[in-house]
């Protein structure tokens, strides 16, 4: 006897396999739903495509290794923040670059950059690395209940970085920065950009830098924290102020 | 040749081991000084003691294995918050309970209790398991420049866990909660109690005592967090408020 039970997590489904009301999930997907969640025909289970849309989904058929589920809701944008936030990390180590994407995902970032900064002493992450970062955020995303997929990178240089961006509300990790992240959703209109120093911290001219683009210095309080915790604990505090 | 450098991180002193001005490390702690760092006689180095002192020091002299330093300026509370925060997380697995120590040592909470909710579906922590974790405490400390040592617990119920504290700020994680963690420094000399459900969340009758006690729920945000990403949102948001 197989009991079906509601999966309490999403699945993903590629935009493009979502046609006439039907989500066909991929064979690992599939896998997933109907021989670990155990569904049969009946069984209401959530897609997620990593652009925006969550459906609620029945499972229909299963064709082969390819379960496909009728669309019951389409629904846009749920489980993201009002306004996007990017995370840009100077580079750490492998171990810390994946606690900030496990992390960093549920908490509605849209884009995490590990940048390759002056002290990071390293070249930025290569595609084996930065693909081993995205099955992470996907596993999160899913997880999380987010509909959108963050988008992964590692830039050269923090020049590089800031480069990509258009206006943007900026702030900076510092020890001698203010004690308030000073935004509200409806303040802004623009993407806020986050920046933590690698290990070891940033150099004077990446801070000269940072100040040129405007952002603004925050102190993350009386202890040191490594990169990921500072990460982290500004993207808890600025995301606090954005809901 | 033994290059000498300023070790960055602290040495861990035991309270009783700084005598007339001097600070005796351990013979583990002596080792990561003299063989690690190559410490030599007038090297500084920090030490902590866990109880809220920092030492500066220089290595006066190694006796057998036992590192001793001239205490130059002893300090205290350095790296602590200005109001003890304490953490209840709804025990879960293993690896996020050290995660949880790992940044909420950093991030400055006194006290650390993994309790065993209703929906735990386990037994608390025994003696080995808080001992692994005490040593990640430790070293987390060290690391971060905090000057006390986290207290780790772990309660069999949400009531034992709760009825340790006399008058205290609370607030838990609940998605039905309010957005904003209204506490400031100046307005609580009560310290801070923060309580996360286990993965699975509170029992309506767990949920019910924490409104008894008069625990403010908070929301974090639209998606969903894992007991680990929620406990470290929630210390990091209400800690912002308390600098």
């Amino acid at each position: 006897v197989r009991e079906a039970r509601r999966p309490d997590s999403a699945f993903w489904v590629d935009p493009e396999a979502v046609v006439d009301g039907r989500a066909r999930l991929s064979p690992e997907e599939s896998h997933h739903l109907v021989d670990v969640f155990r569904a049969v025909p009946g069984t209401p289970f959530q897609a997620i495509d990593g652009a925006g849309h969550t459906y609620e989904c029945v499972l229909e058929s299963i064709e082969g290794s390819v379960a496909i589920g009728r669309v019951l809701i389409s629904s846009l944008e749920r489980g993201e923040l009002p306004v996007p936030i990017t995370l840009l990390v100077g580079l750490p180590d492998a171990r810390p670059a994946e606690t900030v994407v496990e992390h960093a995902v549920p908490l509605g970032a849209i884009l995490i950059d590990f940048v390759a900064c002056e002290r990071s002493d390293r070249p930025p992450l290569g595609q084996s690395r930065l693909t081993r970062l995205e099955r992470i955020a996907r596993a999160a995303t899913k997880q999380s209940l987010r509909s959108r997929l963050v988008s992964l990178r590692s830039s050269s240089s923090l020049e590089e970085a800031l480069s990509g961006f258009g206006p943007a509300v900026g702030f900076y990790a510092d020890p001698a920065g203010e004690l308030d992240v000073r935004i509200s959703s409806n303040r802004t209109q623009h993407p806020v950009v986050l920046v933590i120093g690698p290990p070891g911290g940033f150099t004077e001219g990446e801070r000269q830098r940072l100040d040129q683009w405007r952002f603004l210095p925050i102190s993350l309080g009386p202890s040191r924290l490594t990169t990921e915790t500072a990460a982290l604990t500004l993207l808890a505090t600025a995301r606090n102020k954005l809901l």
